[in-house]
């Protein structure tokens, strides 16, 4: 490796800290939900604008491909931030809290892209020194399936990629630390909309009527029979009816009800399991209780799967860095969430990891939390920490 | 019995049959829901103004008693009607069509009280001839527990009288009978608010959560043994919760769900054998799930009695007054309703009836329906039903 | 009437009193179960023997039927008595326990016959005064499905009868009453049985495996629907699994469960209702729960409906010959329980009525108690009230 | 390491193979059941009888320790073997089939005992080239809580020991395959017997009873929310209900069900959640059902862990020795199964680990089938593998 590139680039990142929490304040005042992050885009695309790289747009939506060395030879490594925020809100008091009513970027995303606009500016000002070329993937709409990295891949985000990383900021982990884990690391999820029909009429005649409630109520308690007795104990499987809309009055029996499900689990083979059992029982339901089900079931986000060699050597490689704010470098375990940044990780090596963000007065407010709060120590340790995966990716 | 007085009021009510059917469509182009009733009361007073007889509030709401002889000796019967209408958009194209957007006269009250209103004055007309006082109850808020007659009742609404008649038009039953049943008559009805509230949380960890859409789903499939294995399979009981309001997201877990139940009996006993079994299965479900529950258990109309010997009377009564436009007088059975005349009918022997009033076309819209229609001939077979058991009675 | 012959047959049966004490007293000394009741059935026989009637074997069993008046003209009444035990063992001590280990005559059949076989003696003697024939039927095993009852009407049990009538006695009602009720009188029953097969394995690992225990868990669940919402709250409507064997070790999952059901019903259609729910559950219960399941559902005795005509003369007739030893005759209101002999009277117009046999010490133990007694006053209250029946039936 | 004394001790195995197959036989022909295991226990001690070791009874029941080299300085291994058989009718067809009926080893400790022999002779043979001491624990009742290992502990079975090991043999895995797994390597289990008491009665009267199958079936559908809802979904934990006796007939109410239970853990802290909401279930249930509950709880087997130096050492060292018979050592993960052997593994650093025994035709029959079947080329890798951690660890 090229150690004067690398304290170069950190050195260069150390001049910058201000303007990446500049920036930061600046998006986190100007959210943007997912698919409708217009001006988020812009404003990114206007920060490349005098600098020298391919930018161009890509997917569906908003999505952003930055080009650094397009035409180099050698290896091609991606990464991605994403810039979507969420539709809370905000409930802090901050001279930078958002503008836009019920909109908050509630999960960091004003920080991923914040420290990546200001590392791409110095990759850029150091690009002769990298020995290949480098994709930067501004991506929208990660919090709502079925995601903005879908489209971009079909887009050809990944084209000629070798390998992908990214990151994100937690504030379940102390700031200072780095957390990461080899393998299956974030749970994929499923989503369903689930409608029982029976047939209304009046409570004092039930044998006229077909209850959807009392429908609906036996299905859920079915249901619990999934991860209790189909599933081997050693799989992670969880499912949660997270809406039951059987709202109606008092003497009136309902005839449709409507329910929400969210499905979690760390293998495709549960993943399998859960859908055909759901469904099993969606239909036995339909028999048992006489009604007519329409499910509609979402198979989105995959089990994100780190590369086992990449991300060891993402770890070997930040510890040698030895970048001055980071404490400890340490393994994450599994975290329970799931995220689209598992469709890239289907399709390159990858090495997602975890950057702490824990304020510094202990309180935790977790991520989608309407009082979430990020200590902006952060930002310099993600712009650094990928700066070291790069100078060594590329040495 | 004087049968030159029944004679003579069957000929005026005859003469004024049309003006029933004017004040009838008059009530029903200006409906006024349960508890809100005051230009309907202004309207029923102001009929009274010049008539012989004594009008005055009553009750806690809108009602109005009206005395015929008030202080002549001799035994005291009181005839009810009520007069409010309910919260429903009108779906009828009528020339008297509901004037008040969302309420309407859907339960036949504008015909209760047309054709009281009509016999009141010919009764008044020949008050000497009658051996007694009658009491006429115009009362508002029926529809809504906890009703109208309760707190006429309490204001004195039945002191002094003997027996108590009332009517209600029945859709569902052919225009030309007239139909009652002795004992227990109408369901009575209880209606219960609970809400169970657990832990929200994410659906990735449900260990964390206290899932109240699960506890309340259990809750609702372990009520049903109370029906199935707690009551007397002789006796009549039915509980449906007509509400079960779990709306949320996929991915959270509920924290709290909030029902509405309501409950039909026939007797005292299996009423308190259902209110002690669901709040004992409510407690339990608190254990079994760990949640708190909150019931508001509302036991509000009786089961509705017809005194046996006032019955049989007033059947025998009406057959022999050979009313031209009855074809038959026949038992109703046991109607699955529920009516707070049934308070009026524990305070004194009562009977209560039902007068045909199916549309001429044989198409049928239950009460309660947008599309409720009354075939107008029921009006002048109340009236002269009403006016056999009144000559009959002072006989 | 002839009033003479009930003045004759009345003394005869005083006179012989003591021999239906001692009748029953030997046939509950020697109980046989049902279809196993040969000697029973011999010493019935053997009675006859000398007495001018014919005596005929009937239907598959050990059934007999004795003709009185064989082919004299007039009317033909028929009236049953069944004989058959219970496989109980009896657990009271009296000088003529049962001998028959296992076996006891805990319903009162033993009385019935004795009664039956005392009369039948006596008309045979008075024979000439009466004007039409009369048929007793000695039905075996009416306490085990398919009953004795429907052979014998097969083999033309009911050939010629114009009426039937026949005794219970009853251990629950005070001695000295006679009770009946027209109409539906005794509920109509169905068993089932009911397998459902998983697959058994390790409780390490129940995901090989289908939990049979929790399939017929949930389908016990959801079985109490069909009584709680699925039939009218003013049908009468019960359904109880009597056996549950998911008999097991403590960690294998058990593939198989076996359950025992039993329906109660008072109409037809209520019967057809809960046989086509229960076949639907069963359905939707191998559905959701991925197994297999075997079901023999048996409608066997139907609902036991006494001729309203015929029911209420013997109600008049027997409260005519006002029988010194009956204190009040009165309506029993609906009994629940089940008899072979509603399919006599699903032939022939029918009255089944009630003799009260409660202990003079005022315990009551129900009928299949291993301390069953009756309080041998019945005897003499069945056959009078038999003879008064008998008498004015031909009168 | 002396490596002769390693050579020495394989080639002293290698000569006594038959002799292991030979005491295999006949311990398989001579089963007896956990707890009473009298005459395996007098022909183990009868083995050791002339040769130069300190063997004394310890436990309650048939255990056995045998010290090689008792007082000797340095370090003190533990080596362990159960002896007990199964109460299983042994269904293979084969010449020292078991004698005694329903008595059969199942499970292959027949072969752990027939080894574990023939390693201590050769051992005591060659003991003056062994740097410490060696205990053989010959354990009774594995298979039955509360197990044979716990009474041999407290009566000093581990006293002075620093480190202990043991084998399992595997008919699920291949026959050359030595199999190990460092941490948890097998599941915590606890098991309970649960009887819930409604009030028995007449199916036709439900209202007069309270029905225990319908109580212990809701019980079963609401224990399925403890691994469904309220476990960790990355924790491992399994309830089966192994055994529902509700054993009754078809139209009586069952007035009690007793059922049996089973659970799997691979945490403390899992164990507690189930055990405490069981317990909370079960007193939900009673409140619901108005049933009384008795919970017999015993938390048996714990975890089994193994010290994760002492297991990678074993591995390695297996691996070095470079046993002929053996081609392969590897990681088995966590093994479905319990053991008290986790007993000995929570007072010393412990190593307990698996040698493939399926037969050589293939088919498996799982432990605990009454076709279980071993092949015997294992007992040689059983012998030379405890040789090669005994040759190592005293090296």
């Amino acid at each position: 490796m090229d150690a004067n590139f690398e304290s170069e680039l950190m050195q260069l990142l150390d001049e910058h800290k201000d303007e990446m929490i500049k920036l930061r304040r600046y998006l986190h005042e100007h959210p943007e939900p997912s698919f409708h992050e217009k001006h988020t885009a812009e404003f990114i695309k206007n920060y490349y604008r005098d600098l020298d790289c391919k930018v161009h747009d890509c997917g569906d939506g908003y999505g952003i491909v930055v080009d650094i060395n397009a035409d180099k030879p050698g290896k091609k490594l991606a990464w991605r931030a994403d810039f979507d925020a969420l539709q809370i809100q905000e409930d802090n008091d901050l001279p930078f809290k958002s503008q836009n009513p019920g909109v908050m970027h509630a999960c960091g995303h004003d920080g991923h892209t914040a420290y990546l606009l200001v590392l791409g500016k110095c990759l850029i000002q150091l690009k002769d020194k990298i020995n290949g070329s480098i994709r930067l993937i501004h991506q929208p709409a990660e919090e709502v399936a079925p995601g903005g990295a879908l489209s971009m891949i079909k887009d050809g985000a990944l084209d000629d990629v070798d390998d992908i990383c990214g990151i994100h900021v937690m504030s379940t982990m102390p700031t200072g630390t780095v957390q990461l884990h080899a393998g299956p690391t974030q749970t994929g999820r499923a989503n369903f909309d689930l409608t029982f029909t029976g047939k209304g009429g009046h409570a004092s005649m039930p044998q006229l009527s077909n209850d959807a409630i009392v429908a609906g109520s036996y299905f859920v308690t079915q249901l619990q029979t999934i991860v209790s007795r189909r599933l081997n104990p050693f799989e992670v499987g969880s499912i949660t009816i997270g809406s039951f809309d059987g709202v109606g009055s008092y003497n009136a029996i309902k005839g449709q009800v409507k329910l929400k499900g969210d499905v979690r689990v760390m293998s495709k083979e549960t993943r399998k399991v859960i859908k055909e059992n759901i469904e099993q029982i969606v239909k036995g339901t339909d028999v048992t209780f006489g009604v007519k089900s329409k499910l509609d079931y979402d198979d989105n986000y995959p089990v994100l799967i780190n590369n086992r060699d990449l991300t060891k050597e993402v770890e070997t490689w930040i510890k040698e860095s030895d970048i001055p704010e980071v404490r400890a470098v340490k393994d994450s375990g599994v975290v329970n969430a799931s995220e689209d940044f598992a469709y890239f990780a289907q399709k390159k090596p990858a090495c997602f990891f975890y950057v702490g963000c824990q304020p510094k007065d202990g309180g935790i407010y977790p991520h989608h939390s309407p009082k979430f709060m990020m200590n902006e120590d952060c930002l310099i340790i993600c712009a650094k920490s990928a700066a070291s995966v790069i100078c060594h990716y590329f040495a």
